[in-house]
């Protein structure tokens, strides 16, 4: 498979990820999800990753740069459903994802979006 | 990675399927889904194959037996987001999911979904 499908869910995209990460897969996943942001004009993106059970420092830093992306764009990320031992490792990596915000289900982030772009100024 | 992620949405569950399916990953979705519903007591699967380019029979039994499981547990299945090549390669393979809706993207199968249960008697 050659693309992580982004789909549209009301006023969110949601991004489940499943399989194993490469270069090309996370450069078509940035240039995909930038895009979908802006042609839908979302406010809110969810990465859904209780799939992976191992981590590295790439996804972990794939996971940074598309919360930076996003946030550019003017949508916040929220990163759902990881996995204790993920926390675990990516801690012990040094990546504590600053500036991105994690809930522990995609209906608890949807929850914390809906929130957060509630109490946002416009 | 050893599992499909099944996510509650709501009312609903959701299924993205985004690799290549054997025989080991299809006997835990069918076990991990029909112990979700059961446990969630949700109405309605949505199965989302936008990121299948090839479909061969083994993957088209797979979702038609998800979708008569469902039935039986009172949960109705919509397969959503087929690329135009599966549906060719479904219908050529004899496969043309009878029984089973389908709609174009997610969010035009939960209006599917919320529509059939409203119509339904309960």
């Amino acid at each position: 498979m050659e693309r992580i499908p982004i789909l549209q869910m009301g006023e969110f995209l949601l991004v489940t990820i499943q399989v194993d990460m490469h270069d090309r897969l996370a450069m078509t996943l940035q240039d995909d999800l930038t895009n979908r942001i802006v042609k839908t004009g979302v406010k809110g993106v969810l990465i859904e990753i209780s799939s992976l059970e191992i981590v590295d420092s790439f996804i972990g830093r794939i996971i940074n740069n598309i919360a930076s992306m996003s946030r550019i764009l003017d949508a916040e990320t929220v990163v759902v459903g990881m996995q204790p031992a993920v926390a675990i490792t990516l801690v012990e990596l040094g990546l504590s994802l600053t500036g991105v915000r994690t809930a522990l289900s995609v209906e608890k982030g949807m929850v914390l979006l809906r929130k957060s772009l509630a109490l946002s100024p416009d």
